[in-house]
């Protein structure tokens, strides 16, 4: 069980594992192998960065039995995905910004992160299980208004792809059984979604394994396995919290160009 | 007026101009200023490989009127897209496999490939056009029986982001008018696609423009701006060869494993 973190401070990125208040550098590769350097940081002396930044983030739709048949969606039997622009992710504290001069709904949707170790093509459930490093929150934003504006294309990767839509952080957790956590997500201290992990349709390392049949997933990948019930829009100014317990709390303003 | 290539020769790889038969090969970044190293290789020495790997791979849906037309779709004014897996790329003489197990159809979309050469955010149709570093073919291989599989959730991300689903090249032409140019499919020889890049509905500066406005590009991106009419299922062995004028012939095998 480790806490790791990606941070700047006078310029300079690095990573290590945080112990409480304390940061403890490591050198070499976060997913593939550090070492300790022996210097230790204040937490609060460092900017936390997104933990990962992915080559592919991969976001589920329809993955929690009560939302499913809250909207009258079937149960999936494969995971059913669309592709987030990998470099919308933003980091803790980083504020989320809709595009200039969109004015629609913009919502929040708070689900578990899987961060891929190893690369992995074509794996079985155990293989694939092995190669998720860790996990992480993740608030897969959403522009509402543009995911339907076109009746005769949904604009998935569109409406959650946009630059900051893809909040990480604040830590990659390893060594934690997700089927026993729930995901809550707070506005402004008020909680709008509580689900359990263990409501989930399609588990990590069976999404893993079945995804990587057709697409092999490298080292850095995230997928966020779908959110469940109470996903709302923002309004300006508010503070949105993803919190799971184990992994903490990922914090992020929803702040529109004034 | 240039054709870049990139390519591998005894395990190592490299990049630069090809001339006729001859790559004059260069040394920096192909996309952020290169310089000849004097050295030249011929063509038939090397392995080309994809000209460029994006970090984000964009395709677009119903974007020439003829095929809008024929299939009853209405204009669109913003570009409608989904995300291909960037590492589905692979390059000239590489085999299009599909996934293990899927025995459904497998279409080819000849289509042409803008390269993104700078970053480009929010930026006026003036800005975007100088942001496009040059031209590739596309064929935007689809797996069409996952991408209708399930009722509820479109599959965009899935059908088309299949390992080895990402044909580019051979080259990255620049300097050429793309308005003046054809897009041709020949199946084992045969014409099967012939479309002028003139009944683009949205032309290339104003698509990077408008994505620009949502999601920053990057240097290395691709965008594949859409096919019309003649794209076809390709049935095992064939030879599918995307051909534009000015910038070459992508030739790929449809080659599922035995």
């Amino acid at each position: 069980m480790a806490l790791w973190v990606r941070f700047t401070r006078d310029g300079t990125e690095g990573f290590g594992t945080l112990d409480g208040e304390t940061i403890a550098v490591h050198s070499g590769d976060l997913l593939a192998g550090a070492t300790p350097t022996g210097a230790t940081l204040a937490l609060a002396d460092v900017a936390l960065l997104p933990p990962v930044r992915p080559g592919a983030f991969i976001g589920l739709w329809n993955n929690f039995h009560a939302a499913a048949a809250k909207q009258g969606n079937p149960i999936p039997e494969f995971p059913l995905y669309f592709l987030k622009n990998p470099r919308c992710v933003i980091g803790p504290g980083a504020a989320i910004r809709p595009p200039a001069g969109y004015e629609g709904k913009v919502l929040y949707e708070g689900e578990l992160g899987l961060v891929i170790g190893k690369r992995v093509s074509n794996a079985d459930e155990a293989e694939a299980g092995a190669a998720i490093f860790g996990l992480t929150c993740v608030n897969d934003v959403t522009a509402l208004d543009l995911l339907f504006a076109d009746a005769s294309f949904p604009q998935w990767a569109r409406a959650k792809g946009a630059d900051s839509f893809g909040p990480i952080g604040p830590v990659i957790a390893t060594g934690l059984d997700w089927s026993a956590l729930s995901v809550k997500v707070a506005l402004n201290g008020r909680v709008r979604q509580d689900y359990p992990l263990s409501d989930m349709i399609i588990p990590p390392a069976r999404i893993v394994s079945l995804i990587s049949r057709e697409m092999t997933l490298q080292p850095g990948d995230v997928i966020a396995c779908g959110t469940s019930l109470g996903a709302l829009p923002m309004r300006p100014g508010m503070q949105v919290a993803v919190t799971i317990e184990g992994i903490g709390t990922l914090e992020n303003a929803y702040a529109p160009a004034a």
